[in-house]
Formats: C-alpha cells, structure tokens, sequence
C-alpha cells in the first residue's frame, strides 16, 4: 500500500527535524520538508540536506522575500496596522504566506496533511491553521507539540538521539526566536518577569542606542500610493529597500520595542522586537498621511487600522474582511506619494520635513494675516451652528434649573 | 446710564491689551481683565498691574493649576487621548477650564459678554466659545479679531500707540506660542513650509536631544487608579509631580513632536510641541494598562481615546458624550496601579519595567513546558471553532469553483 | 469516602433528567438540582420534586425574574444592543444570571463542579462556562452532551428506560425551544432550511399578525433614566410591567422575528424569536432617546450597542468591558425621561408620539419663518468651514490636472 | 458689458421663482434654471415654460433618475447605510447628484455662480454647496434665504405679485415636502410638536395600513452582488424596478417612518417619510447579507454603514472617505446574490424566506446530532481558550480578595 504524504514547516532546526521523524514514525507518512525563506539568517541549503538526511522524501527552499514584502508588508504599512500600539506585526503577517505556500506545495505533491512546529500555548498555530483552512479545508493539520508525549527540550534531544538525529552542537539560546526580512522577536528568558529590563545583548539586528553613532544620519523616503520606492532619490527593489533601512536603523538602534502583549489564545506575555527599517518605513508613512489625507479619512481609519491589526495578529488574513479593509486602505492611498525626511539619532526615528505633490497642507489658508481665501467671520456661523447643540442643552438645563438668566443677552 | 461689563480673557500682551481698550472705545464697556494661570511662564503680578493701568475696571488672576492637572489633564491621561496619534492636547484642554472661568466670573460680575483674543482662524476661539455657550448660553460673545479691522501686529500697534497702550519692548517673536503646565506650543515663523526642518532654538522646555546628557537616566512613575501619584517611591502633589516630571523630562529632550495637524476649522497646520513630563506619563500609563487591561478591553478603548481626543481638540469638553466616555474610562482605570520604571535617553522615553498587584500578566500560563493550567491540547478545539467560518466559506468556495478535492480528508 | 457535590442545572425535561442520572453514575457525584426560574411556563413544585426522584440529594428552585429583569434585560435595553440588528437577546442574558445563581449554589454546598445540558454546537454552553469562569475559576465544568456517547433523543429514552428515569408522555416537540420572562426561541424543525417560510402554528406568545385585532391599540410607556416604570400613567413593578406588555404585545402580534444569525461557534443557524413586550420597550426606549440625547452622543452610542450586544451573546456578562460599557450607557441615560405612546396594530409597534421634560428638540429653533434665537446668515460660515476640507482638495485637483478655472471667481 | 450668468436650482414652485427674478433684479445677472428630474411628481414641460416666462435666458430639465439609483441609491442600499437607524437618506443622496448637473451646466455655460432655494436652517443648503465645493471651488453660491429680506411665504407673494410672477392657486400645503423616486417627505405642521400623532391623510405614495388588504402580498426580490435585479423571477431596469415596488409597497402602507432626527446644522427636526420600495429593498438586501456575510464582516460592516449615513445625510457625497467606504462596501458585496422572499402586510414587509448560491448557512454544521463535520468536543477547548481573559482575571482577584478556594479544583 502506498504511504500517504505529509508537508512539513521545516527550518533545520531541532524541533522541526524531531518532528519530521516523529510523523513517519507515528503516521507512517512520507514527509516533504518545507523550508520558507521570508529573509531570515539561513544556510538554506543546509536546511535542504539536513531534511533528506533526517528522513524527508523531498525537501523544498521556497524564497518568497518580495511577495512577503508587496503582498503582506505593504499593505500592513498602507493599512497603518500596529498591534495593541507598538507591535508591527513582524512574525503575524508571514504565517499566512507560509501557510499559503505549504498548502500550494501540498496541493501539487498529493499530500493529505500539513503540520508544523508551533506550540499549543503560542498564536502562531492558529495563524497557520486558520490560513490552511481558508485556502483548503481538505487538508488534515498536525501540531505535533500539542499531541506528543514530549515536553521539553530535552525530551527532544532524547527523541533525537534514539532516531539518529543529529543534534546542533550550539548551547541552546534563553530565548525564544523569530526572524525575518521584516524583524526578529525574543521571548522567554529573563523577559518572563515584566520587571526585568531586558538585556541589550540580546539585539541581532541592532546596535543599542547607547552604542549609536553620535551623529544623527538622515534618509529620505519615497512613497508611491502609499509605497516606499525609493530612498535619496534612487529607487530600489523591495528586498533592497528595506535590507537598506534594516542596515540604516539597526546601526542608529531604531525600532527597538519591550511590549507586554495580549495572546489570542487568552493569555499575556511579554516580548522584544527589534523593526529598525519596518519602523522608519511606519513612521515616515503616517508623516506623509498627515500632508495627504484629510481629517474625516485620518479619523476614521484609525478604527481600520485597528482592526487590520487584529485580523493580521489573530491569523485571520484570508478572509472577507481583511480583503474590504484592504480595498478601503487602498482607496485612501491614491494620493500618498511624496517624500519624507527621515532623521536616525540614538535609538529614535523622527519624521523631520514632508512633502507632497498631493499635499492638502494649504500655506495660503493657515497664515495669520489679511487673505482672500478665508474669512474669518466665517468662524462665527460655524461656531454658533458646530455648538448649536451645547446651547440648546444648555438652554434647557438652565430652564430645569430655574438658574438665573439676568444676564441673559444674545444666545 | 450704567455701563454693561465684560470679561476679557487678558493675557498681558500686546493684542489683549488692544483688545481691552477697544472694547471700552467700541462698545463703552467696563472691562474686568481675567489672567488664568494655568502653568504659564509669567510675571502675574504685572499682568494685573498691565490690566488695570491700560484701563480694566477689574482685573484677576486666577491660579487654576492644579484644578487643569486634576480635572482636565489626568481624565484625558486615563483616556489615552492623542489627537492624530501625536498631540497630547497641551492647548485643548486649558481653553474649557479657561472659559469655565470666565463664565464664573462673568456670572459673579454680571458681565454680560466675554470677549478673547483668538483668530479667526485657529481651533482656540471654537474651543473659547462653545465651552461658553455650554456653561451658559445667555453670555454674548465677542472674538475682535473677527471683527474689527486691524490685521496684523502692525495695526495693532498702531492702535496701541494712538491709545496710549505699552508696547511690549520685547521684539516680536516670529512663532506663535501658547504654554502652560503641560507643554509649551509653537507655530508660524519657517515651520509654515512642511518642507523645512525645524530649529531647535525654538525649544522652552527641553534641551535637544543631540545636547542631552550622554548617561540614560531612570525614573519610576507609581500609579494609582490610572492616576500617576509619586515619583520612585515618593508621593508628589499634582503640580509637584509634574513639575518634576517636565525637569526631568526636558532636561533628556524627550516630547518633542513636530507634526502637520488637521485644525476643526477644515485647514492643515504645521506645529512643534514639546510636552516632557506629558510624554512621560502616556508612555508610562500606556505601558501600566499593557499589564492591567485585558485585550478586549484594550482594544475597544482605542476607539474611546481617539473620540476622546476629537472631543477634547474641538472644544466640546461639556457634552454629555464626553461625561459618558469619561464614565467608561474610570471603570477601566480601577486596576490601573503600579509602578512603571521609565528610561530616558537623548530624546527618548521607554517603559522598561513594570509591575502591578493587579496584574492580567501570569507567568504560570506563558512559560513553555509542562503546566497544569493550561492545556495546549484546547488550542485545537479553539482553532477548528475559531477558524470555522473560514473553513465554511472555504468549503463554499471550493464547492462553487468545483476545486480537485482529491486531497480531501479531514475537515 | 464522602461523595463529592456536583451542582446541576436542571429543568425537569428528559435531558437535564438523564444527565442528572448519568453524573451519579459516570462520577459517583452527589446531584444538586437547581432550577432557575427567570420567568418560563413550568410546574415548578413538578420539576423539583422529579429531580429528588430521579436522584437529586437536593433540589433548588430559584425565583430570579425580578433581578433578571432589573440587572440584565433593563442594562440591555439602556444600551439598546441588539445582536445583528434584530435579535433582543433572550436567551444570552438569561444564561450569566443562571450561571450566578449556580455558582452561589455551588459555593455554598460545597460543590466541586457545575453541569450543564448545553449542546457542544451551541452559544449556551460558552455562555454558562464563561460565566462560570469569570465568577469562580475553581469550579470544574461539565457538559455531558460533549462527552457522553449518547447521540440523540432516542440514545437519551434508551438511557432513561435503562435507568427508571419518568419519560415525559408529551411527543416530542420537533422544535427547541428556549423561554423565559422576555421571549421564546424556536429552531430547528423545518426552520432548518431559510428558504421555508416558518409556520404560525410555532407561536407560543403571540399572535399570527393575521389574527390580530382589527383595531389598532396604543399604550403609553413611561420611562424614567431610561427604565420603563409606568403604563399610560400608572407605574408598575418589573415584573409586572413586563408581563402587561407581553399580554398586550401578544395579543397584536408584535415582536415576532425570523433570522439566520451568526453562533459564536463559528455557524450560521436559523431561529425565530417572539419577544412581544421587549419589542415594545425597545422601541419605545430608541423613540425616547431621540429627543433626549444629542447627536453625537447618539450616534457613538450605536458603537457601544454594537459592542454590547456582541459580549451579551457571546456569553462575556462578567467582563470589565462589559462592566465599562455600562458605565457608559448609564451617563446617557440621565435624562432618558419621559413617555412615549405607542400603536400595536397586526404585527406592528410604532411610536407615534413622545415627550420629555429633558427634550432636546426645541420648536423655537427648527420653525420657519423669522426668529430671534437662530440667524441664517451663520449657516454661510458654518458651510464654509465644514467644507473647506473638500474645498482645499477640490483646489489642488484643479491646480493638479490642469482644469479650467475661467469661472473662477471666489472661492 | 456682457451680464454674467448664474445656474439656479429651479423647481417651478413660488420660492425659485421668486428667485429667479430676484437674482436679476439684484445682481443683474442672465439666469439659467435647471430643474433635475430625480423622479418627483411633476409636469416638467411646465416648469420649463415658467421658467421662461419668468425670465430665465434657458431652462434646462435634466432626467437623472437612473443614474439616481444606480450612482447613488445602489451603493446607498449596498452600504446599508441608515441614518440614526431609521431614515433612508431619501432626500440626502439626491442633492449631491443635483448639485452635480448643476456644475456641469454651469461650466458648460460659463456660470460664475450657482443659486438655490434651500433655507438657512436645514441640511439641504449643506448638501448642496459642500457638493459644489468639492465639485468646483470657484463657482460662487447664492442662497437667497440666508440673504434676502423676505421672511415668509407672504412676502413671497408680495414680491411675486410686484414682479409679475405667475402665483400658484393651489392652497398653500400646510407641510414642506421633497419627493423623488425613492421617498417623500414631510415636515411642519402640526408635525412640530412631537406628541401629536401625524394624521395619515398626508401620504402621498402610501395608504395608512389600516387601509391596505387584509391578505398579505409576496414579492421575490433577486439580488445580483448586492444589487436588486429582478422580482419574483423577471428582470427590470432600475426605474422600472423601483416603480413597481413602490406601487406594491405603497399598496400595503409598507416604509412608512416618522422621526425626530438631529439635523446637521445642530437642531432636532421631525419628520413623517414614506419609503415603499427602498424599504422593501433594504429588508431584503439585510436579509440576504445574514446568508452571505460571515459575523465578522456583519459586525464591522456595522460601523460602516453608521458612518456612510451619516456622511450621505451631511452632504459629504463627493469626499475621499465616501470613495473609500464605498469600495470597503463593493468588496463585501460579490457573493450577495440570491433572492429573497417578502411578505407585505398591512404595514409590514418582512424577510419569509431566501436563498443564495453563495449562502454561508451551512445545514450539515448546525444539525443537532451526530456528525463528521463537527466535533463537539472542540468546544471544550475553544471555551477554555475564549474564556481565559476571565479566568486570569477571576484568578487574579481570588488572589488579591483572598477569597475561599476550598472546592478549588480543575481551572
């Protein structure tokens, strides 16, 4: 009888490479290793020959670093989507690619399953469940952390060596990982107790702004629709931009964040994200919202930007809605083109001097001075009516209250 | 006859001083001259000496400082309120207390009108006017700026010259300022071109960040109810506190914000603002909250603080919605207590640290490993229910789009 | 060994009876039966006395209509929340209060756990459990019908026979029902297909709308705050008033809804609810609200309906947003006073008219015609302003794409 | 010298005739009178003659009424944007789309200005001249009312009588009405007062529904992507469809609303509507959205909706936010398609019955019993999960209460 096929999330590393074992082990399956490249540090063919060395009938390295970048980064940035404030949602948003190219894979190949590595406390399970189901509700999903008998590390390493394994020789790390072109992440360790202050050793893409140049650097950033094309005037590729800003931020220690954050499974925990190019590119992009879009659109996609954010951390990227608030976030970029001076100093990105050839900042209305094209009496009929329904209450709480109106004049 | 009375709100300078003399030549009123102090830089003693020798009736001063900190600052602080993700509302919430006082005291005097000295232009006068007009709606008001027929400050000296009014010997500066407690404003001068990087001589509060120490320096911010209340473990009064708290902050460059804003009379404007201590309470409370409040409730109130900020940038401070929202913001600050250690660096504040007795965060249900309280085998239940309505579409799509099922299994 | 306490919420039916049966004999528990009446049709002296002879060591019957009423139905109703815009949620505030009086139950016999008869596909059983949850995390939870192996009504008499436990003689209903003081539920049956128009025949409150009176009735409602308290002038208890207005609703057919909603679960699922005197409250109270609130406050209230109604029906009662939202809604409700009359006719109920001495409606205001209180002449200023954002936008598109400006002429 | 032309929005009425001579009496200007046909009752051949006769250079009528529904009623409908939960926008849509042509013949003849009959006092005026602003900031606006002396319907006809205008012999009504294709409105009266009962004797397009059959009616309504296209089975043009179910909705008194709403100028008005067919058409549409919508679009479509009203009701029709709500809406609407079964009955229209190709009801999921495609296990788990926040908390507060926790067992 033929064995059935399994796609596994596979990164080379320990977990991942017991879990390969374990699936033909337990399922008898044929296991095709998958190992996505959304830009983190990889020796990807090592990766390829570890999985056939361990056991894998195939082994895939999928580079996906531009489509990671156009079809899930930019229309987070477009979208203004910030998790709970400060969390630019690094590791949510390349689940979902990742999901979707398991599944391409999986689809191809005939396999019946897909598993992966995530563990039953963490979001990311959901956030590859969810996007599997939405793209093929035919496929069977194995987490094998939430069904083994395994608990620990070294329950793995014991795991491993049984099943000839090879063991990474490098003490295992505090911390638990995630990067990518976009960031890195750090969870566990000492970071556990929020009245820790993380350690700065602890940066991969960044310097500590103490370790900063004492000079700040400047960059200026061109947008398209809302799209960061280039930098000092010269464009770039996706890749090279932000591998640019990455190197430009990290060596100024821009977009460091230290967060307590709300889990979707239900629980809070604590994590350190270094962002240095996702930060500036956040940053100089609500600047030139603020020079391209008007107040009422400004307000009210605060509210989307909101729920982008949520539908984007809970996993929930294929679905209807994110598809309408990408369609409202679209709407409102046609005129986000313009650049944006960017200064690095010391840990801090700011936004120093905009402009637009859209821009509805209006010199000729703000300046003090006698002018045509405003009257200021106009202010009063728009106050009278803007305050209208204050006076009214007001009105009739002064005749509740029978207070005294012997100063009554003009309302 | 007797002459009717009005209350000016009178600032000691040049254009309220006109102001002042204008209403007796325009309108023969007897003029009562009101200064509020609501943390600003001044000679108080002067400005009433000023008021009365350029011909008010009456003039007052009228300490308000820890009534602003207490009843307008800290209930916005609760809120999170930031209008347009930056501004920290330093002018918006003193004009409501202002005119609060002027209409006591109007009501006192039996004036009949109350008259200041803000544009046509400018958010100052609705903000003037409507908290007016809500307080008592049978109060005339009178903005000469949108009347008479002086233009620019060189009319206005004129005027002061033909009236015998002091002319300040003081050269104009060419920004417009407003200060108070909280934080000090600029706008005018360069900054009208969005373009042009602004000059950090403007700077009243804080050093640069370039200028600032090169050692971090820390300070642990306790809350109580959402209310900050001591400083590294000593309790403070309110004005005490944050009369520390912009030392401290300013002395590390850190509130400076320089943003294009959207004004409610329908115009974009360019402003520098510094808010030291300000910055550093958001940013501790906001970090507070991150322990304190769940995430349905952290996510709904985002929706509060930015009405919120709407509220309180318009004017319309004594609404019934603003009362409402309020209700709801001290229901989410009963457990917002603790203690936030904040760093401060070169222009920047970070919460590093924090800890509270009422804390959501609990390290038993984040670690990895074996644990009794948390069972990773629920995710999957949580998942397939989760994400079942994906699943649902997914199926309903591949059933219309006749889609291979042949890797069908599980759903 | 003592037996441990298990607290059982029972309701006399051949479910909740085998359940009870099948707790003694699964876990050897003691059974405390607890029936709590929120206002169903039931023989509760029957219920009680078929729970001791089907083994309960102990039977409750608790009379919560009233607190029902006033701490959950009146909440709601100030909020106005309605679940997608046509359900009053019936059955999902009766579930946290059910699941308190179990808890106290529980907690004061000593119980170890809670059971419920809830299915596994439905919104009652995270309603309970969360409930539950929030008020005693120590309490262990049972669901029988996720457990046990029985997988119909047929398994459930099989079980019955087995056991001795009394059968009802009554066919069994091809519907579900759920009813209490405010409404009853129908699903199931031929509901199960939305292109079946449901029968009349399933009504148990009311009326076919065809059946109803020829001749139209009205009744005034009185509301004090926002709480109903007077019918056509004369006041009444909670209960009472309800129970008046589900006669008169009743009788004319009033309040019968037929939807497909969306289950917390994940499913669409179809139901048909009578809720004859809360559509009238309802009704009633939004009528009210229009002269009694402003616009603002009306139209953010919508938000926090919207949310409110989402955490009732989820079963998230006991929550800190719950607890914020209502805080909210009870500022709004301040001057919610006054009375509105309404006409039932065949299926309908409109208000028709109302007053308030809290109105903000003010006829001096809207009449046509030459008044004191309101000058036209501000609407030009106040059009002025709120559309200078479209006028600012409208001049850069013209300067952008070149258009022709002969008949410019002021702006 | 050549006289300049203005464009006036002419209905053929006593007040724009009075205008229309006005405008060259003051300004000297050569009027242009346009009267937009948005399908009100009117004998258009007439009101151009008057025009004429009055002195208007050239009178144009323009039948806009298809684009009327398909540009704006359709995405008005799609939105499912109701005003303060009850208005459906009857009059607010439609002057936008005058104000449009109103532009077009302007630039076309070379108009500096545009003129129009709405009063300083109600949301018209807005609608009209922000839609202008927006469409051409350089065409100067003149609304007589705000301007002229004449006060009242008699000094209307004093100046009619002086200039030789024809004067109606038709009784004044003693209500101010707007119709067109979708609704009528009335206002005045004995409206007014909010607690008089209107008389049912001023429906235009509707009887009172104690007047309509006493046997219900049925229309199947067929929706294309959100769009009505066909009832009961028959495709029709936009007119033709609206027509027919108005006449059917007329016939059994359905749409018929009557309101105290906040207008935008800050005032509360009240107002009686009759809406036939859009109500017909919004039931249905809602209907079909709770097959095709999943709950998390549902509910965030919700707040969409509430600001689309509210955007269409101020006149902000040709905005940037508008365009981006609008392609939120289009992208929930592909797959609400189906058709839907109303039932009409003396008063009432109610959604029986629908159907959708693309329905999200999934019959296998919420069947009670056994099934493969739902384990009800999984509840369990999800229940833990969503209920987490709560039991942290709840844990939290045992902890500091230092409450009982002696059955404390299983969390």
């Amino acid at each position: 009888m033929k064995k059935e096929k399994v796609v596994l999330a596979y990164s080379g590393g320990l977990d991942t490479s017991v879990i390969l074992k374990w699936l033909e082990n337990t399922y008898q399956y044929e296991v095709i290793a998958v190992c996505v490249d959304v830009g983190q540090e990889e020796d990807f063919a090592a990766v390829k020959e570890k999985a056939l060395s361990t056991g894998a009938i195939k082994a895939y390295v999928v580079d996906v670093k531009e489509e990671f970048i156009t079809d899930y980064i930019y229309p987070t940035l477009k979208a203004g989507a910030v998790y709970e404030d400060d969390y630019l949602l690094g590791t949510s948003f390349a689940r979902p690619l990742i999901a979707k190219k398991l599944v391409e894979i999986a689809e191809k190949e005939g396999a019946i399953a897909i598993a992966h590595g995530a563990t039953g406390k963490g979001n990311d399970q959901v956030r590859f469940e969810a996007s599997i189901k939405a793209l093929n509700p035919y496929i069977k999903l194995i987490a094998p952390w939430r069904i083994w008998d395994l608990k620990s590390r070294e329950d793995c390493i014991d795991y491993a060596l049984k099943n000839n394994i090879p063991i990474p020789v490098t003490k295992k790390d505090i911390y638990s990982r995630d990067s990518n072109i976009w960031h890195i992440s750090h969870e566990g360790g000492n970071l556990e107790n929020p009245w820790n202050e993380h350690e700065t050793s602890i940066y991969k893409m960044s310097v500590a702004p103490e370790d900063a140049p004492d000079t700040p650097a400047y960059v200026e950033i061109g947008f398209e629709a809302g799209i960061p094309v280039a930098l000092d005037g010269v464009k770039y590729t996706p890749v090279d931009l932000i591998t640019k800003l990455n190197q430009l931020g990290g060596a100024h220690g821009v977009g460091i964040i230290d967060i307590v954050e709300n889990r979707l499974v239900g629980m809070k925990s604590r994590g350190v994200y270094e962002t240095p190019g996702g930060t500036l590119l956040f940053e100089a992009h609500k600047s030139l919202e603020k020079l391209a879009l008007d107040r009422a659109t400004t307000s009210f996609k605060k509210g989307i930007s909101e729920k982008y954010a949520q539908l984007v951390y809970d996993g929930l990227w294929f679905t209807p809605l994110k598809e309408a608030l990408d369609q409202f976030v679209d709407s409102t970029q046609q005129y986000v083109t313009g650049v944006v001076k960017m200064k690095l100093y010391k840990g801090t990105c700011t936004a120093v001097a905009s402009t637009s050839p859209y821009s509805l900042y209006n010199e000729e209305f703000v300046t003090f001075g006698e002018d045509d094209v405003y009257n200021q009496k106009d202010a009063e009929g728009f106050i009278n009516l803007f305050a209208l329904p204050m006076t009214i209450r007001s009105l009739m709480k002064f005749d509740k209250e029978n207070k005294d109106k012997t100063n009554k004049q003009v309302i």
